[in-house]
């Protein structure tokens, strides 16, 4: 496993750098019709509160690519140009003010339409993200492996477009590639990180509905982060886009590739638990979800585990027998009973995110 | 990153062997007080009907002790006791006939009680699981590292108490090292892994309630499966224990490490959608829930991956203007309404896990 981070060349989407060190961006996508211009910007305003730091917008017709100028005008947070196989939508999308293009050249068609595409991207000074999917790869790259997606033809599609735009002398790319096989994506981005220095923005693909698709993001995800690769992720979920970012903010937070807001740690509980530890974790975390300061509590069942977690942690509770000990920054400060518990540590926790 | 598992020995838990290459398998914790025996059985069967492969009791007095006998007799599949520190407790478990004894050697007290414990093991040929846990690490192992846990600082209490066990000519080794940072456990199992040839009990501890301590647990069991480690997983959840075994599960689904039941692939959604994904796969997922057969269906909403997603699953979805084709082992075999596919899709399902 690596401990460092894998080099790539920093890549402008707005005003966020993402690649060459820079903190890894979450981002997501919209699910309305980009056309219904209100609906869009609602939801990218939401997506902005929830911490999304780079909206993507599918345009699968021409009304789409034309509402971007005013959906761009209403956000506060760069706005990437979802498009496919349509040179015409790309160059409206330019236009329209967008600050990333997602596009495949190997897609588009004739020469003179890539160099269409590459000459507005120019003109704008903004990025194009080439994003491969094992459910569109190119039917030659199948063919040569007998009709099956592999990481290797992933690989060699992700390739043949950086070279397209290359030629073109057009190198402010960003790459994607993503399989619905997670141990595939996993190894793709492996392989594909030895080959190029492009930022490489991060996802598995068709994950599922939140339960099960949060947890194959985290895995997929988790797996090729904790490879010291990924420069911006996106969690697909067949939901509220808001999910995905918090799910999104939940994996960089489990590598300790971020820190923001308040992360809990409670015990499973067992037959040892004397308190109501799963109602008192909800009840803390829903009351201090909107603090931004990283802040670690702990909140414990038991003597075995929980006087060293709740004393490790910024600000800890140690139950058992109706009565707790909170701690903070590893000394008791307080004793209290049950039913004060949670009012006890949400004061705590404000108290010292406030100073 | 391994391609091949790492080898360990294999240990036989009951009639379970874990280690060697034998299949990753699957527990949990129950969550009932032990000494209540109809409780804690009516528990581990609803653990038994979700797929749990190995169960553990925690034992904090004589009462839970003695009741392992009975609770033994009532269930069908391997029952750990969890003892912290007492000798007696331990040696009553084993007499009651229990298939494995998580505690840790050197937290027992005086080496005489420790070759108690080690005697009634061998008397009864059942294995030891070293539990090392950040939250209750020896005090001068944190002393020698400032006060701080670290993985090194786990490992070698993980050394120590192993050396106790093998001192006394007792081989028959489980290992965990648990710690609530992610990438310190990930470290510390690595560091492990090199150092021994015990089979690894795998987990993130106190990793919190159900919506973020399943992204947590995905995110460090995920990496350290990935790495080629872990022999057994227990997902550690601040909730209902059944939840540890689905999230354990759809872990190992997520890695193709073990293949059960349906996973559905579903697309984000995005302006180009228009079927309604979500309410067809969460109603395709309910309703296929008791089918154990391994088999991938795929539900798109657009025509940019639809198709070739579709396709490459066994069943697929391929959605779009109100209408779907239902694609099965890449042929399209049914054009269907919007209203009608998830009828459609629930039949295929099923009459191809039939045959």
């Amino acid at each position: 496993m690596l401990t460092t981070r894998n080099k790539t060349r920093k890549v402008k989407i707005g005003k966020l750098t993402i690649g060459g060190g820079s903190p890894i961006a979450v981002q997501s996508m919209t699910k309305t019709k980009t056309a219904d211009v209100a609906a869009t910007v609602r939801q990218i305003h939401e997506l902005e509160a929830a911490g999304c730091q780079i909206v993507r917008c599918a345009v699968p017709d021409k009304a789409s690519a034309l509402a971007l100028k005013e959906i761009k005008q209403q956000i506060n947070i760069p706005l990437v140009a979802d498009i496919h196989f349509n040179a015409e939508h790309a160059v409206i999308a330019a236009e329209a003010g967008v600050d990333k293009l997602r596009i495949n050249p190997g897609n588009i068609g004739s020469l003179e339409k890539v160099k269409s595409v590459v000459a507005a991207a120019k003109e704008h000074g903004i990025p194009i993200r080439i994003g491969v999917n094992s459910g569109s790869l190119e039917k030659e790259i199948l063919k040569a492996s007998g009709g099956h997606v592999t990481a290797e033809g992933l690989v060699k599609s992700a390739l043949k477009n950086i070279e397209i735009l290359e030629k073109l002398d057009f190198n402010d790319i960003v790459i994607s590639i993503k399989a619905t096989s997670i141990p595939m994506t996993i190894a793709a981005y492996d392989l594909l990180a030895r080959k190029v220095y492009h930022p490489l923005h991060i996802g598995i693909t068709e994950a599922g509905i939140p339960g099960t698709g949060s947890i194959r993001s985290a895995v997929g995800l988790g797996a090729i982060l904790n490879a010291g690769l990924g420069d911006t992720l996106r969690v697909s979920l067949t939901g509220d886009p808001v999910e995905e970012v918090r799910v999104g903010y939940e994996i960089l937070k489990a590598l300790e590739l971020t820190f923001h807001g308040i992360t809990i740690i409670s015990c499973p509980t067992c037959g040892r638990t004397d308190i109501d530890v799963a109602s008192i974790a909800r009840e803390v975390e829903t009351r201090t979800r909107r603090i931004k300061q990283p802040l670690k509590v702990a909140i414990m069942g038991c003597e075995v585990n929980g006087p060293g977690e709740a004393a490790d942690a910024d600000i800890g509770l140690a139950g058992g027998n109706g009565m707790g000990l909170i701690f903070r920054e590893g000394k008791v400060v307080r004793q209290v009973e049950e039913t004060e518990m949670v009012d006890a540590l949400v004061d705590e926790i404000e108290s010292m995110a406030i100073k």
